[in-house]
């Protein structure tokens, strides 16, 4: 689920639009998901102090939710499956890579082995008395049984929602809903978060640890495309109308795109944590949050080289490796599908043009809020 | 590893030669398969019988070891699930599918979560209670921590070798190899076979069991391709040497294709069990071994059917599924893709020749060496 973090290497981009794109901005996109994931690191290594002085005798648990192909979250993952070693000579550990069913978990599986590295003079799923696995559950639902999880971690991944909890007529995300929709995905967010923490609850070992970064709307109501430049969801809403205007999409795909995602504010992310609510008698407990911002690795390239044709072609496909899915599941099937491509690409073309006319109005900051926390023990 | 097994639905299958083939042949190759791994469920339920007395608070857990995309051992999954569960109502279950990384673990996870059939009205991944998990870690290494599999079950997928120990000049195939490559094939099987049985004495539970169909060569010398009939591996190795003779490839491509496979003998099977062998001092014992033969579903097909042309052309594809890539790799990397294609057609165009002008004289049955192990309590 972590979509926006896919590696935008050349070898493994098939999106020709990505390929195209030269130099440093291959790995930009992965380098800003990289930099979220390391900077919980310090957290990462509170919650291992704590959990090194467990006693168990039940392997060592470790969890990526939402992983997509592991490969921003790979050096953390090395990192604590080292402490753990280090602190616990001769305890098994598991490390577990979850996503939805559709997910890339052969690159996964062939990262952890070795394979796609060939330098790597340790892959990680050949280490001794480590043992890998992937599962496609969604984490909606509780994955692992209970209390065999020792610490879970999650990046950029809980902002998806369960189902689209209705249409958003005039925009394409809940942050330029109307009220009254947006009522209806923060419901719907309420309910799915509660859901992932009561999973998480069952799941963990007592004296388990969580820590998760996720999409936030921040104190300053900024969040993912919107730190004070032109909103990215504005920009996409503002593009794809002009497609409806043009008539070059019917009425019914314009409304019909629609990101299934809310972005929560820190508050949202502790209200589930009340005396006497669900998830507290579950045994979880919320003991740290604050909010972090990670700086747009591709405006800070396009400082460096000044120029705007490069920076608006590498940046928009940036924003289209997660957001084009959504625009051409809107559009009607019997479209032939050069059609629906011919009218993405428009979509596109057209954000390109602008970001390119401007290109000092447009950036993507990550917003984050980090959380961590514990089960009972 | 279960590359024999695929589903030739048309659904699935990406191959064209494939997707061509009419009516019942679409589904042989699957039907035949699961005939196998259904003729396990006796055993089957005898061990889980044992299991449900066993006292334990772990998770129950089952893994089918190379399981391909899942679909041929899946009615036995469901069933494993439903009679753990009928027996052991409150205990956790895990089912894991393990297979090499490059597998197509999606197809997997698709199946268990019911987005493959529509129709599944439970689907297996969503019970409450069962947690399913897949591994790309080779069957050859330990792919569980110590003392933690309940059952283990694989079809169909221990006959590759975890190394080519060895080229095979003038045949495809350690059945038709000299005396002197034999016996390398020979030595590297016994080596993994250990390995694998020490690295599963590892895994299990006290009490826990293992259930295995595997490839061997039977009392009568038969085996998969060799049953009577043309023996599949000397009709490959003889259109593969008409090639070379034609100077359409290379000496060094013909010498290079090889399959990194080995069927062994019952006795090969229960070598390792000896008094104070390492399996032994493992705490694995062998409660049974017999051997089983499945006919052919296709050369059942043509006897109804009569149509030799049909029969060709659904028979060597189903050859082709699991032996084509064997030769499409002997290939020197340089020819340009087109021109690789082209040999590999013309092989199994002259294959086809063959079998359409005495179609009675080719099938192949499956010929399985069954086996049941347990760990000492």
């Amino acid at each position: 689920m972590r979509r926006q973090l896919k590696d935008f290497t050349p070898q493994e981009s098939s999106d020709p639009a990505i390929a195209m794109i030269g130099g440093g901005y291959y790995s930009a996109n992965a380098l800003g998901a990289k930099q979220v994931i390391d900077a919980t690191r310090p957290l990462v290594d509170d919650a291992l102090r704590a959990l090194a002085s467990l006693p168990s005798e039940k392997p060592f648990a470790i969890a990526d939710f939402g992983a997509a192909d592991g490969g921003t979250s790979f050096d953390l993952m090395r990192h604590i499956v080292r402490t753990v070693r280090t602190a616990l000579p001769s305890r098994a550990i598991t490390l577990t890579y979850t996503d939805l069913p559709f997910n890339d978990f052969s690159t996964v599986f062939r990262r952890i082995h070795g394979s796609l590295d060939a330098d790597d003079p340790q892959p990680l799923g050949q280490e001794s008395g480590v043992f890998t696995f992937a599962s496609g559950t969604t984490l909606h639902r509780q994955i692992f049984p209970d209390q065999t999880l020792t610490l879970g971690f999650s990046a950029t991944a809980m902002h998806y929602l369960s189902m689209k909890p209705g249409p958003i007529a005039d925009h394409v995300h809940a942050v330029g809903a109307t009220d009254e929709e947006r009522t209806l995905y923060r419901d719907q967010a309420t309910s799915d978060w509660t859901a992932i923490l009561l999973a998480r609850a069952r799941e963990l070992v007592p004296g388990g640890r969580l820590v998760l970064a996720n999409f936030c709307v921040d104190e300053r109501g900024h969040h993912l495309g919107s730190t004070g430049g032109v909103n990215v969801f504005d920009a996409l809403a503002k593009h794809w109308r002009g497609l409806a205007a043009a008539n070059r999409i019917w009425d019914s795909e314009y409304r019909a795109a629609t990101f299934q995602q809310y972005y929560k504010t820190a508050s949202e992310f502790v209200a589930p944590f009340g005396l006497d609510s669900p998830v507290t008698l579950a045994g979880l407990r919320l003991d740290h949050v604050s909010t972090i911002r990670t700086p747009c690795p591709f405006a800070a390239m396009f400082r460096q080289s000044g120029d705007a044709a490069a920076y608006a072609h590498a940046y928009v496909p940036s924003v289209r490796s997660w957001s084009q899915s959504t625009f051409v599941g809107a559009l009607d099937p019997a479209r032939p599908q050069g059609e629906r491509a011919a009218i993405v690409n428009q979509l596109y073309d057209a954000y390109e043009t602008e970001v390119a006319a401007a290109p000092e109005l447009h950036w993507k900051d990550y917003v984050h809020c980090v959380q961590v926390f514990s089960k009972v023990q």
